[in-house]
């Protein structure tokens, strides 16, 4: 399981009060305990209420690069402060979270990504919404995949998201959901990598980390890739360990729980200026 | 999720003990505690090592019926104790656990099933052992699912376990697993109904309660109905909690985990005798 770690977002008030004043020791702090927990990437969103957000992306960015080498999932529904982000990063292979399978959106992210080298994140909706069925959810892929393949766009590089939506309003949906990601497999040879906004599943209900985790286990077992998810959590964490054997991701071992839920190394302290390695935590040995 | 509480098997040492002593304490124990815990089904086995698992199975049948309604899933693979089994029930619908897809076995157990109103539990394998794929287990589900049409045997009175394999030995069998029970939905309208044993999964590996919890949420999504399972386990129930919600089984309410753990009535204590319920938590308000 790919982990973009969720908790670097104006959405939370923390985070949003630290981007204000422009206090870099809570972001560096999220950012160290959650490259420890395990976190493959960081998801940074400024969050709605930021007035700047083109100048607090790349500041995001550049505090988050001083403390971890973990690489970078820039979150904005505004292209101008991706790329904003994208010019400040220096270490490994960013995400771009995120383009809508709508024309206009895949001309401008598709050729973002290329330029910087970047994996792109795209929904599995355009602007008339989500849809509620898995086959408009994979008649909206396969626009995207076909797009992928006109701007010579890797379906690797590619992670679709079919929108996971909270269950205490959108119950019909997971279903459907899990289905998507089944069949998104099929789409291509290779096909594309698969993401969901994991804590979508549960907002507003009680119980959260229950709820996460077990659709974690279900879409694992529907083939889910990567999922933005809150990696402080444990015991979500057990699960995806476990998860990762009962799908036949890792080979069984006596020692799968204490490998999956081993604490990572930070790195950056450990290095002077420039000597940051590069890294790509989905390529072996990449990071 | 229809649980089947696991915990009454000779393969434990202390109900072994207590059939060996024909002492009634710790089975009525085990009784009440596990349909307190929600088990709609007792599954009642003498294990190997019970010299007269002929005599031990009725003896079971009736101590277990003097303190709980819950109906009795009779497990042996002797149809001989199956039916001593059966012929001492008063109470509720019993399933036979079970049959192989052999023809010479579906002789003896769907009339045997019909003869006592039971529902029958067919393993999809047969002498020369468990499949490997998926299409195998389904061919051999299909054969069973002819059988019961020929047996007249109501097919939504079927359960077919696909064979859950211990992970350390059977690791590439669990997806095969998954797909034969989302599979086995499309073999017949309407469609037979699943079951696992789920606490194979984990057999002699460490962290058993998250491998069980964590299949348990994949095989729900792939449709499973019912697995003998151990309901004593708090977190496996929470689990299938939120796997009621999530698979849209029942609506979502945010009293979802408190309905799904609420302890269940045991009932047999309150009544005289001849006043039993014969009751089936399979037909709603039947038990």
């Amino acid at each position: 399981m790919i982990f973009i770690g969720e908790r670097i977002n104006g959405l939370f008030k923390d985070v949003a009060e630290a981007i204000r004043q422009r206090d870099p020791r809570p972001i560096q702090r999220l950012a160290v305990e959650q490259t420890r927990a395990g976190a493959s990437f960081l998801d940074v969103n400024t969050g709605p209420a930021v007035d700047d957000p083109a100048s607090a992306m790349p500041w995001l960015v550049r505090v988050i690069e001083e403390v971890v080498d973990t690489p970078l999932c820039l979150d904005s529904p505004k292209p101008e402060v991706i790329e904003a982000g994208l010019k400040a990063v220096t270490k490994g292979r960013p995400i771009i979270n995120s383009t809508l399978a709508e024309r206009e959106h895949l001309e401008r992210y598709f050729p973002l990504a290329r330029e910087y080298g970047a994996y792109l994140i795209a929904l599995t909706m355009n602007r008339r919404g989500v849809s509620r069925d898995a086959a408009d959810r994979l008649a909206l892929a396969m626009e995207i995949v076909v797009a992928a393949d006109e701007f010579g766009f890797p379906v690797r590089d590619l992670f679709l998201d079919p929108l996971v939506l909270p269950v205490n309003v959108g119950q019909e949906h997971i279903p459907e959901v899990l289905e998507t990601l089944r069949q998104i497999k099929t789409l291509a040879d290779p096909p594309p990598r698969t993401v969901v906004g994991l804590s979508n599943v549960s907002q507003r209900c009680p119980h959260r980390s229950l709820l996460n985790r077990t659709f974690l286990a279900m879409a694992m077992a529907a083939g889910l890739d990567a999922a933005v998810a809150d990696v402080l959590d444990e015991e979500l964490r057990q699960v995806a360990a476990a998860g990762e054997i009962l799908t036949g991701r890792e080979i069984y071992s006596e020692a799968f729980l204490e490998k999956g839920l081993a604490r990572r190394e930070v790195n950056a302290g450990d290095r002077g200026p420039g000597e940051a390695v590069v890294g790509d935590p989905l390529v072996a040995g990449g990071g």
